[in-house]
């Protein structure tokens, strides 16, 4: 098979079936999800037993166990897919939506319409429910969609495949909305980012390596997302109460997550009371510390950080923790050393708690609340796609807004130009 | 000179500084190009000496009259810059307004906040007064920006550097804020588009080659603008001497620029009728036709058009006309053929006029007026950078909100996640 030219004929297939999306309505395209969703539970069996060739497959390249699961579709599993289309369903569809009208001195309205961005590449690891949840959010947006995922999850990412496009053929939409690429090497994904002719926007979705490869090599814009390294901020003002409470929370509820704290930076006048008081817990729940001198010198026996560690995204029970002169300073350290993901300061101070808001650089950034809350859903998104740490086009998580762009729309009465 | 290193310094130079740009207010913003307005006042006679340095050596290098115009700073020009300065202080600021606002049940009050977009970099022809331009909208939208003009503007643009450098000064903010780039290769782009952790937009403004070289070599996102090949459609119920007026106006007011009509479409009821009409006073105009067969037949001694006249930017006193038999018709050769730029029907008919709107895929589709409505200026966006016909970001004309983007902003009482 030409990898290229598969790529490619997908790329015109979706562009031209974009067209019959970004027409439909609203009720057609949940019609789609709707089915699908039926077809997820009805051929469980099926899709299972698909699964079962990756896993088997997998367990012989030797997989760790984390990856297993992640690539393992258990009928619960399944079911959950099913509920998350039902979500989607039941979301405001944004497309047609009116963000704005305004008229002009010469009697022109003008308006700003919510249309569907076209096609959407997605290039993702081996986690098959992205498959679905990718294809629903895009779809539900007026998007056409192809999906590049990993090759661990061949066989499942085929069979939903096949279901996604009977689903849509019952609703009456073209198959080729939803396409699977069905190579899984690099190839693949070169010849996606070559097809800017086609193709309007590439969401990679996996490790830094992936995501560093695609914007290298792309021609067509990229929504991505490298790292989440948070910071807590406890301010000298801080409930020291409420700022344990967030810091477990940030650090503990899910520590392999983007939005879980990476770095705790503590004002001087509170530290010893508020690190005598906060580290014992975290410790306890398995959390190694690494602080800087004064840290260690407030908590004897906590290892020193070294200064990759200031920039680590630990993704573990892993926490740097670092005692700052005032909020200037936790400001200072959030520039350099932040990700532009997700910073909280914990404050009783109004002053403090607006400034922090207006200068610190990161797509949420929170007053007295967890990091864990730089998500689609918790922010009242709906669903999301993934969170942008680049500024253009989304900054953040990225629900079905997200999906589309504007266009302006202008009433006029014979209107022309005169300068 | 090591021009990598140097770009790459002065990359960085500009990210320092748009941290202080990005939280200055908006009177400091505009004492700045206030002070820069008086500034090109006062020192026209320095500006127009070093422009005469670029024109006499643009004579010697045999430039185009077109272009030699384009290049010359008179003192009307430079009035003209300084009144353009201060249209944009008299402009809102879009940092820091709330987009929208709403409460999660669980009592976090989230905000979407307008934030500048950080260091933005302007590749450009030789228009020295787009120096100036760019210079005033980025910094007007909290940005530092790095401006790398054409060799042909090479004096001018050093010196209208030194003038914006002492205008931010004087404001008290750094003069780093706005750099123009000393020298002019392309080897200068290259490093631009290299300082991914620098600059966080590319907006070139050319001719095609320029901005496909600048796609192709990117890492960073690009705002970009390929061609205007616009199409007005005049349907079966359109007021014929409106329609008229329209065509003439997208054509003969202004043919070489990207919102000028390229292609008419007519309905075929009413061809003869129109073409009749609207035709003779083209043609007087020094407009020159060419048609498909059957306007051939209406319009004996118009030129026969060739399939390469369909997607054609003439950017010129040449019009492509072609009879349909209906509007999907024409709704199918705009797909086909257009841009993405800007798109008209003449009509009265309502359900086509909805119609048309809602199928053209195009950053401005009109009703009833003319293709040169699409210009910031016009549609009330105050000024703009520049015409983007992608959809990432920006589709359409880019004001001073389409050089910021958004943060979420949270405000808690403690909350931490649960599930």
């Amino acid at each position: 098979m030409d990898i290229e030219a598969t790529v490619e004929q997908m790329a015109r297939s979706a562009k031209q079936a974009s067209v019959i999306v970004s027409r439909s309505d609203t009720e057609t395209k949940n019609n789609a999800l709707a089915a699908l969703a039926r077809r997820l539970e009805s051929e469980a069996g099926f899709l299972m037993t698909e699964n079962r060739k990756d896993l088997d497959q997998g367990k012989k390249a030797g997989l760790s166990k984390p990856m297993l699961d992640r690539l393992t579709l258990t009928r619960a599993a399944i079911e959950d897919m099913a509920r998350g289309l039902r979500e989607v369903a039941a979301l405001d569809d944004p497309v047609g939506a009116v963000v704005k009208t305004w008229m002009r001195p010469n009697g022109l309205q003008v308006s700003r319409v919510r249309i569907p961005l076209g096609v959407i590449g997605i290039i993702y690891e081996s986690r098959p429910n992205v498959t679905v949840d990718a294809a629903a959010l895009c779809l539900k947006a007026g998007n056409a969609v192809i999906l590049r995922g990993g090759s661990e999850a061949r066989n499942s990412n085929g069979a939903l495949a096949v279901l996604i496009q009977k689903g849509l053929e019952e609703a009456g939409l073209p198959g080729d909305a939803v396409q699977v690429i069905p190579v899984t090497d690099r190839k693949a994904v070169l010849a996606m980012l070559q097809a800017e002719e086609c193709i309007d926007l590439i969401v990679p979705r996996g490790g830094e390596g992936l995501i560093r490869f695609v914007v290298a090599n792309s021609r067509i814009p990229v929504l991505k997302h490298y790292k989440g390294v948070c910071h807590v901020y406890v301010d000298a003002d801080a409930d020291l109460l409420m700022a344990g409470e967030i810091c477990f929370n940030a650090k503990v509820q899910r520590p392999g997550v983007c939005n879980a704290m990476e770095t705790l930076l503590v004002h001087q006048d509170i530290a010893a009371a508020f690190l005598t008081h906060a580290a014992p817990r975290l410790q306890k729940a398995g959390v190694e510390l690494r602080g800087c001198p004064e840290t260690c010198r407030i908590l004897p026996g906590v290892k020193a950080a070294q200064e990759e560690d200031w920039p680590a995204e630990y993704l573990d029970l892993i926490l740097a923790v670092k005692v700052v002169s005032d909020m200037e300073a936790a400001v200072d350290h959030i520039t350099r050393y932040g990700s532009s993901h997700t910073e909280t300061i914990v404050t009783s101070d109004y002053a403090r708690a607006r400034r922090f808001v207006r200068e610190v650089d990161a797509s949420v950034v929170l007053v007295n609340a967890s990091t864990r809350f730089n998500d689609g859903g918790q922010l009242g998104l709906g669903a999301e796609i993934g969170i942008s740490t680049s500024k253009l086009h989304a900054f953040g998580p990225m629900g079905l807004e997200e999906l589309t762009t504007t266009k302006f729309v202008v009433f006029g009465d014979g209107q022309i130009r005169t300068t």
